[in-house]
């Protein structure tokens, strides 16, 4: 069982793998993405590698568990938190430590291992965006869990060890810190200013106009001000949400245009990067919903986060995020919305 | 001059590089790092290659900016942040910026290209403290000044770019985010407490032995109940002191022996694995000094940070800082202070 230490100075949540008794040894420099479709584990016709499916989306009439799924999620074979188990805390002196208890999915994206989500035709996105509101709707009925977090790394460098293109959920027993640091950040604005934070950054963006990148009815997506990352790009909905669970049908497909043309955008500027994207929304069971915004943070990796960004939570960004937004402009406009980039495909084999 | 903004929800701070006009294909992998002696900037004789000394410990009679040193500190020749300018702030609606002022200073550990902290004697790290000190007692006569953050990147993967054994050190004109909120929590912990949480995680750490790694009259080196990274080992005195400024002439061997053996000891147990290490200390004009307890965090670098740490704050661990006390400790007993692991400097090259 995997067990969740908190440590007594920041509070912060670790899991720790008791059951690996790892030797030193054990720690070789970490695997190349496996790219070997013969073996690779969420390719059609290969579903008895993975556990058996939660959701799909497949063609009428195939069977359940083989091929003729579009998205198919699955848990995770080597999940970082057990379903099984309690929630109880207990500690020794200083330290308290629990069942590292949640839920942790794989949703794959498509059958075609060559691919990414910004390569897909926006209605193949949507449909991806429809099985993360799937599931993170049903572990919202699981009242162990107080947080769903949704996730992609793409590329080794951001952290991937498999290739073929899917995000991963991970629904937790506590609120992590980050997230509830940004909670609290956004009702003390709310408290002080008399409104979301995020809604009037969406409204000054709008209006300045110098670092927007993408813009549809309902979901703009804009280079950050003060971006940890190179490039870092927030997709927003425009509307005041809390949740990201309460989007509606409307939503889906603007949502997923936003967010295909932005990663269509940056993997023409920046040849296929490595990056990570995380679904920020609202605790499970969270009350002050006129304070947060749900939206999602896409993070290119082009830079090593070493000594001064961790010890300082400082980051050194190298491009001026109103240069970035420029440059992700020009190459949305290139490519109008769903046509795909000639030859584009082929630059994440 | 670069720029610092804060991000208006998290109140982060982010340093902006505004002078370089980067076109995206300026992002090509991060070079390699340069292990040629030939023309590495930190090696005798290429003093030329580095702005001038800032402070040197070398042999007597020999010249300035000339070899015969042990220990070199220099500014940094790319600064992430520059010494002229003031830290008037401006703003732009929901923006904050200022001018990105700092000092950005490297302190090169040794002569020898080819070795590192953990494979020097004690002596010679305790050398290095010594400069360390020198360099932040000074930096604290700047009033423009907050804190400054002493660092080691070592590797590649952890950030490095030049393979000479070199520390940094950066001084800012705010007190980082993360420095403030564990500062908050230490004094949060003395309000509710009545003591240091430091104090008492080393006094209940030397009493249960489960996570010691190296003790001696002064310092303390132990595995992190809640370490975030593998291998994650912190050194503390372990007598209350607040800042890495106060230590005595009588401290800096016992840091540099639990510092050196530490580091050997990862050396030995993971093969010269890349590392960050970050002192952690409080902000030069801080007054609640009970509450805080300078230490060094030491962070193998052998995992991904990927989407889901990012996302939570959550960090897998996939060793129990038990197991890896067990392993470090053995790998100190193996090989006493002071004596090199036979052949082991050849690791780094």
């Amino acid at each position: 069982m995997p067990e969740l230490r908190t440590d007594p100075v920041s509070g912060r949540w670790v899991i720790i793998a008791t059951e690996r008794a790892a030797r030193p040894t054990d720690f070789k420099p970490q695997p190349e993405e496996t790219n070997d479709v013969a073996r690779c584990p969420f390719c059609p016709g290969h579903e008895g590698m993975t556990p058996p499916e939660i959701f799909t989306v497949r063609e009428p009439g195939t069977a359940v568990n083989g091929p003729g799924w579009h998205v198919r999620v699955v848990s995770n074979k080597f999940p970082a938190l057990r379903i099984e188990g309690d929630t109880a805390k207990s500690g020794v002196g200083l330290f308290t430590r629990m069942d590292g208890v949640g839920a942790h999915e794989v949703i794959i994206e498509t059958p075609d291992h060559h691919t990414h989500l910004g390569l897909l035709a926006p209605a193949k996105v949507a449909a991806v965006i429809g099985g993360y509101l799937a599931r993170y709707r049903d572990l919202d009925n699981d009242p162990r869990f107080e947080y769903a977090l949704l996730f992609r790394n793409h590329g080794r460098s951001a952290g991937a060890s498999l290739s073929h293109p899917h995000s991963q959920l991970i629904a937790l027993p506590v609120v992590p810190k980050r997230v509830a640091e940004e909670v609290e950040a956004c009702e003390h604005f709310y408290g002080k200013r008399g409104g979301c934070v995020f809604c009037r950054i969406v409204e000054q963006e709008l209006r300045m106009r110098e670092r927007v990148v993408f813009e549809n009815d309902r979901f703009a997506a804009i280079t950050v001000f003060a971006g940890r990352f190179p490039f870092e790009t927030w997709v927003l909905p425009k509307d005041h949400a809390a949740s990201f669970g309460e989007m509606t049908e409307a939503d889906m497909l603007p949502c997923a245009e936003a967010l295909q043309a932005t990663l269509r955008a940056l993997h023409v500027c920046l040849s296929n990067p490595p990056y990570n994207f995380i679904v920020h929304t609202a605790p499970y069971h969270y009350q002050a919903r006129h304070a947060y915004h749900w939206h999602i943070e896409i993070m290119p990796r082009l830079t090593h986060v070493a000594g001064f960004e961790w010890g300082s939570g400082f980051f050194i960004n190298p491009v001026v995020p109103e240069a970035a937004a420029r440059f992700l402009r020009e190459a949305v406009a290139a490519a109008p919305a769903g046509v795909l980039v000639p030859g584009a495909e082929g630059g994440s084999r």
